[in-house]
């Protein structure tokens, strides 16, 4: 790993620290690369809808964050980054020993990214593909209490 | 309140109690009415994302339950219901003293529901729109440890 | 309507006859006003999908316009507008003697505005909603080429 | 190519001659495999929006068309595909030489298949990606007029 890829690295670590809800979910940080972030939820009725699966909602939480770190990646110290929007295709029961959210980048912009996050449900290793994200992430500068 | 609308609150009211992930967010249901279900959440350290507003997947959460519980207010009972895809706009930050997501049904049908959910922040008396969701939610029959 | 108003209309006017796309599908610009724009497109042959219902690209196309200029009629002269997103629930087949989309502001930010369209087809003098667009606009200024 | 997917590309072409508002954008079908299909349009006047770009919705209905068609090349023969929703993220301004629409599935279901175009456009001999688009198609059955 590069200096700068550890700086990346240390960047996300601590503004994911700082996602409150990511402690209160039980979620914790995967693989960091350049463009591409991984969040691991353990399935749990702490974090259930009604029929025990894993919330839509916290599938929802842990593939954003997934893809707004991915994006945060590529921008420079001191900028941060909003969600503006998303959308996300829950296509089976999200259920298994873990779930896991990946983030990369589809197209990078000044003030505009786009990043998509693949959930998968793990179990008797091997994975499936539970839900797919894509959303929008607005670059802040200079706004106070903005950044990372 | 007649007793069907009393009948239909009930089950939402058990419903949503076994939504472990509600308990785990602090989020309670606000009104009830037949395609119509509000959530409440409080904003503070254990929603958040990484600046202190209220974490994108925490308003989703409300917003998409919300949602989904407005359409299960329209089914008869022992139909479940899942959510198969929301889009969410995040248009403020969520932040003050109470976060409010209203849901309510936009189309109902046989097979699937689409629903909309406006997410308010109130704060000093005043509500500022901060979300809006639409989502898909499918109706399950038949299906073991899926209804309501 | 007010001079102001009716430069609105004006400015819509112009820049809905440069569109190219909806002379090719046959739509008009109908009701406007302040945050709100109305297109109508007659079904016909030459907008269907495989089963001769409108193709959901063409209630996309008269959707996401009449969003566009709903957010169009609330910015400043010389400003224009390009869709960053949008999500559209098609919720019954597009038939009937006119579609018609009803476009309105949710949100007007300084940057980015959240509208949203409604779609009802016409027959025999009732209307019935067909499907419900949400788009981010993105306001563009002082690049060569995009203005209203 | 084996008789199958002879099969499966004949039922695709005949289905996209049928879908009018193909042929009124000019566009037309690229290569088909299983699960993927390509749609080909010609920016122009015809297509365009107020800057000179190829239209979002005239995007819109080509990937959807191509999302649409990839879900219907792994139905059995009867069964037609509706879309019930999409969502486009437009990246970057739709101009050039050739617009390529590409869709694939992403999860095929009984009831609801999960697919995805990605949309570029080509000019000088390079790809630039303009949009991503997610949509949600839905099996139908035994419903009169609604097949292929």
């Amino acid at each position: 790993m590069s200096s700068d890829q550890r700086a990346v690295a240390e960047r996300i670590g601590a503004s994911f620290a700082r996602q409150g809800l990511m402690a209160t979910l039980g979620a914790s940080l995967g693989a960091i690369a350049p463009g591409f972030v991984e969040i691991v939820l353990i399935p749990g009725p702490t974090v259930s809808q009604q029929h025990g699966f894993v919330h839509a909602g916290a599938v929802s939480a842990i593939a954003d964050s997934a893809a707004g770190y991915a994006a945060l990646s590529l921008m420079p110290p001191g900028r941060g980054v909003l969600t503006t929007e998303f959308k996300i295709n829950l296509v089976a029961p999200a259920t298994g020993e873990r779930i896991v959210a990946r983030g990369e980048v589809v197209k990078a912009g000044r003030t505009l990214t786009l990043a998509q996050a693949k959930v998968f449900a793990e179990a008797g290793g091997q994975e499936k593909l539970v839900a797919l994200l894509t959303a929008t992430l607005m670059a802040i500068e200079g706004r106070e209490g903005v950044s990372d």
